[in-house]
Formats: C-alpha cells, structure tokens, sequence
C-alpha cells in the first residue's frame, strides 16, 4: 500500500485487502476469512462499489432500530474487527451499548487476540471521534468469559454473554453466518447484518440487511446515529430492499 | 472435511476451500490467494456452480487451440496447482507439452514449494490417470531458472522461461492476472484463461476465456484432449461468449 496513492481508483479495496492480511497474520482470522472476504468484494463488484440509495434506507433503518431498542449490542468478529474495530466502537460509545466479540470459530487464543486489538482501536477510536472520547472510553467488551449460549446452535459457537448478545432486543451483527442469525431470529430479537451478497441466507433471514462494504457503511451509520434521530418504520420490508438491491446489480450486469 | 459426505451439496466448494487453505499453510500461496479465491467462489455461486454449455464451448476450442499449436504450453500458479495440479499435469502429458510454474508474486521460496507439490502431484496423476503413466513421467516442468522476459512487464512476474512461455504460440494459463494475460496477447499468442468473472480484465483480454470453476473444467478439458479431436474454430467470438456468460447471471438472478 505505500506506493499505492489515495487517488487510486482501487485504493479502499486494496486497502481493505491489506487490512485483512495484516489481520490474518496476526492470528485474529479463522482459515475460511480471507475467502469470505473475496466473496464480498466480487458481490461488491456488482453492486458498483459504492453505497446504493438501497443500502442507505437499510441503513438508517438500522440507526433507528438501535435508537428505538432497549438492550442494543453490536457483535463483531475477526472480519469486523479487522476492517472497522474503531468504527464499530464508536458506534457502540454513541449508543451507550457493549460490544461483544462473538466468532464462530472461536479458540481461546483468538479470542484473546481479538479483544486485544480491540484495545488498540478503542484509542484510535478516540483519536478518530474526539467528542466522544469519554463514551468511547466506557464501551464494555464482551467476549472474554461467555456464560450463556444461543439456543439451536451446536458447539462454541453458540457461547455468549448473558448480559450481552443473550439478552439484547436489538443486535448489530455485521458479517454473520446464516445459522447463527437464524438462531437470533429465533430468539425474537431484531437483528441487522452487513452482507454483500444479496442473496445469502444471513441476508435473506435478517431483519435488517445492509447490503454495502462494511468500510463504507459503518461511517454511514454512525453519522446517522450522531446526527439524527430516526423512528423505527415497522412496515420494513427486507425482501422489497434485497430485490430492489437485485435490481441494482441487474442493471450494472445488463 | 473429515465428516463432510461426498454427497454434500457444497461438498465440491467445501473441498475446493480445503485445498486452498491447506495449499496456503504449506507456504504455496500468496497472500491475496485466499481472497482470489473467494471471488472466484462468488461468481461460481452467480454461475449456478455448474459447468454451463458456454463453457463446455469454450472448453472445446481451448482444447482444439492446444492440439492444432506448433508449442502449446500449460502455464500454472499457485491456485492452479492446488486446486488442479494432477489433472493439469494430464492434461499436459497427454499434449506431450512442458508445464510452467509462473506466479505473480514470485519468491524462491514459493517457487521450490511449488515444484515440489508438482513433483508429489505427478505421482497423484499416474494413480489418477495410469493409461497415461509414461507421458506423465515424462511431462517437463519449467519455472526454477527462467532465462527470459515477457516483454512490457515489471518485476518478477515477467520472468520465464524462454523454451516455455516466451517461445509458445499457445498458452493455456488459468486464473491469470490483466496485466500478464494483456502482455502475453500482445506477444501474438493464443491465450487460454480460465476466470469465474466474466467481467475481470483478464476475461475479455484473453483469446479464449473458459467461465468456469478450475476442479470441474479442467477435468472435462482433459476428457476432451484425451477422446477427440477438434480443428480450431478461426471465427471464436470470445466477447459474444462473455455475453452469454453473463446472459447465464442475469438468469439465475432474475
């Protein structure tokens, strides 16, 4: 990336790519991350890299959701982490929420890595969002010690914080796979993801769907929740918003 | 993969993924293989992941192409062998033509470990394929002491081998970069790609572009040069066979 311009017309892919590899090398991502990774950006690809008026909607109904909810949480993994830890915080200092470190390939040791990374980006949240240095710096980070778990899901991927993602009425849970959002969807929670396939079961299964590049939208969001105060539309239709995402990507092939 | 049943329906990709990630633990990889691949996993989903008949007809003229060239040459990179490094091993034993290991991001060490996997994988062809054992002890394998140039490239990914690809008039080189396939093109040979992404600058620079996932082509190429004979089609309209392609997408998302 240093020889590589800010005005270079793949400057934020490649930079996201670099991201990730750092990431993986420093043992925040399971094997399967990097491929998930690709798969975004060949689905980002079609949509035109960049955020569609789509996507926006999704997005400040997100912010709302989160405004309305009464436990909000914002659950990430290594893919998140890597990519906007530091946005990811900032949302959570705006929403006065934890944040809870949920993988579904989850060991002890990158676990361990991940909250760590995380406090390195709590202050380069601070240096990012001075205003909300204070909030910022009383984010709680769950992940470290779960003592509850997901129902209908097998083995430690199922583990979480009963304070946390267990009892939350609203999740943000950028990135998910589709088991684990169809068992939030079980428990009767709101749940809004960030996936760039349109037609993936995590999209197709969520309350929510942000379909965007996750470098892209959590800014977009953020703004909103720092800015705006949105209410709830309960008539979301997130079928309408995938086909009419579908629609963006038929047009950008045909 | 352990308890992954061939029947799986994902037990292909799921397979595919294996390979990879074990092919990046043995040091085979570059870094943005993994994403690469994802990619490639995005539009075989898009595809339908099946082999559709715009491939099959472009695998059939990839297959006339070599038969009819003076000085065919497979060219392979680090994806290539490990996704399909015995059957391209094969495929070049049964066209009696040397094998070019040719990598972008080109590093000794990447260099021996891919020569060596190849050297283990010829041992996986004559099980595979023992009708065709004396050829494929016999298949050279070029890429430890280039001695020549790809003009118009920088670095070391223009480094080859001048009885390889710098002297062939057919390459056949899958999952190629923009950059290389343009400067092979602009060589006057006949370039082969295989590319999932009927977009990629790859795909429509190349004389012929095989949409279509490496595990499942390469056997069916195989196939073909080994029970037919095809005459070379002079009028292939490689950008209608794009078209068609993406015909295929807009389908299977309508």
């Amino acid at each position: 990336m240093g020889d590589v311009p800010e005005s270079h017309p793949r400057y934020a892919s490649l930079k996201a790519r670099k991201q990730l590899t750092e990431a993986a090398n420093a043992g925040l991502l399971a094997d399967s991350a990097l491929i998930a990774h690709g798969r975004g950006e060949a689905f980002d690809y079609l949509i035109g890299e960049m955020t569609c008026d789509v996507a926006r909607e999704a997005i400040g109904e997100v912010a709302a959701r989160l405004q309305a909810a009464d436990k909000p949480i914002l659950s990430v993994n290594g893919n998140t982490v890597a990519l906007a830890g530091p946005q990811m915080i900032a949302c959570a200092a705006v929403l006065n929420c934890p944040l809870e470190v949920n993988i579904y390939y989850r060991t002890p040791e990158r676990m361990r890595a991940l909250l760590s990374a995380l406090e390195g980006q709590r202050k380069e949240a601070v240096a990012l969002y001075p205003e909300l240095a204070e909030n910022i710096a009383n984010v709680e980070m769950l992940g470290a010690n779960p003592d509850g778990r997901i129902p209908h899901l097998d083995g430690p991927r199922a583990n979480c914080h009963t304070d946390g993602i267990l009892s939350a009425d609203v999740v943000l849970v950028p990135l998910e796979d589709g088991d684990r959002c169809e068992a939030l969807i079980a428990m009767g929670k709101t749940v809004c993801v960030v996936d760039l396939n349109p037609l993936s079961r995590t999209a197709r299964m969520a309350s929510i769907t942000i379909v965007d590049e996750l470098t892209r939208c959590i800014p977009i969001l953020l703004e909103t929740l720092m800015n705006e105060t949105k209410s709830p539309n309960h008539e979301w239709d997130n079928e309408q918003n995938l086909r009419d995402t579908i629609n963006v990507i038929l047009r950008n092939l045909g």
